[in-house]
């Protein structure tokens, strides 16, 4: 270990102790009991997604239509889709959501600037950005913020950012240390999962970003969400928004392959 | 089907007939059968893959040493790694070769020939692109080639441009359309596959993609190539380049998973 890796290591383990008093808890825990939601209440926290890379513009054109029919948050596709679909959606309040350097991460930092800036001059008010994995892996911490600021740069002030840190690949730590790193750059949300990767959001993820981040920024919760109940966990848990491609689903209160 | 479409099916539908009696053949049947390769004759054909997320910089130091050491043809790497490459494989004669708009294909084009123009000019002098595949889906053929060509400008003369298909996402009939149109822009190459989508290279793709291009374009198979003989099976089939991460297995005749 170098000077520097012991250095972010403790930080690291003092952060975690100092959380830990609250491992096991959600954090409603403490204030009266929510009302259940209805199904329907979840379309402002739902942004509703396509991402695969054969989708077609009819199927995009049905995500927003989709999307404006039941008041979703956005839509939420790969950046050649953004023009089509700020156009489809002008003055139906839903906003569209882009992902860039998608979704691996890897791609080098100007370029993940462009795509957003790109995507920004085609419509889109609010970018996904996958952070570079490796690097936070290897301890660079430098490369890791760097990589955030180019983007964060790139998009304008009231342009939202969301942070993916594809938490399935990171260790607990690290996964504090990429939430640290994302809301010290000015992210407005940290993002578990690309739902690309082995496995999408747990509500552990979700509570343990939330402790990190604070009420200040968002956490969005993606991958794997498919019922009412993996929403309302996942609410539970601290996330504020919902990426899934079964928002119709959700809404609509049936079960998962019900007719959908 | 629009008249546009339906033109297209017939072209295709009269370019699979003429190619029909081929179907069963691999490219080589006509001639003298080609000697049985030893596994080190690989090397020059092997693009030394390294592309998960999560990799580190010395995971990637490893690789560009591995490739400089059993000289194969480059590194392929995500772009974040390009500069790295390129200065640890400086006088090595070992290119560095990196990913465009990867592995979705569905960045907006503006976007793709800006990631391979910063690629390029961090020292990738090969270019391995993902196609859009939704709009070939959709027969919108003019984006396909518009998206192709967006690329292959921004990558100057004397660099090789490889334009992946994902063949596993697509019809017979789209692969043979979609190896036309990067012939026809200029393209050096066509890969079959990403290794992140639902299968990796077949031998019946391969086949099919040379038999399209013809002799002047290049084929490279990539995903899933593990042992020496799916190696083989490949080149007989008509590739003439090889994407794994398998390649030091490979060139030293051990079967996967035998100590390396």
């Amino acid at each position: 270990m170098t000077d520097e890796e012991k250095v972010i290591e403790r930080i690291v383990q003092e952060v975690l102790a100092r959380m830990g008093t609250r491992t096991a808890e959600v954090p409603n825990d403490e204030g009266p009991a929510r009302p259940r939601m209805e199904p329907a209440e979840l379309a402002p926290f739902i942004d509703h997604t396509l991402l695969k890379p054969e989708a077609t513009e009819d199927q995009i054109d049905v995500l927003c239509d989709e999307a404006a029919k039941h008041r979703f948050a956005s839509v939420c596709v790969n950046s050649t889709w953004v023009e089509r679909c700020a156009r489809r959606l002008g003055g139906t309040g839903v906003k569209v959501c882009t992902v860039v350097g998608f979704p691996l991460g890897a791609m080098d930092s100007r370029s993940k600037a462009f795509e957003a800036r790109t995507a920004v001059s085609n419509g889109a008010s609010e970018v996904d950005m996958v952070m570079n994995i490796g690097a936070l892996k290897a301890g660079d911490l430098r490369a890791v913020r760097e990589d955030m600021l180019a983007v964060r740069r790139a998009c304008r002030v009231g342009i939202v950012l969301k942070v993916i840190i594809e938490a399935c690949l990171l260790t607990d730590a690290e996964k504090v240390l990429a939430c640290q790193v994302a809301k010290d750059v000015g992210a407005d949300f940290v993002k578990t999962s690309t739902g690309f990767s082995k496995s999408g959001a747990t509500v552990a993820d979700v509570a343990l970003m939330r402790r990190t981040v604070g009420p200040s920024v968002g956490v969005k919760a993606a991958g794997g969400i498919r019922s009412f109940d993996d929403a309302l966990a996942m609410l539970d848990a601290g996330a504020n928004r919902l990426g899934t491609s079964q928002g119709v689903t959700l809404v609509s209160g049936q079960t998962p392959g019900g007719g959908y």
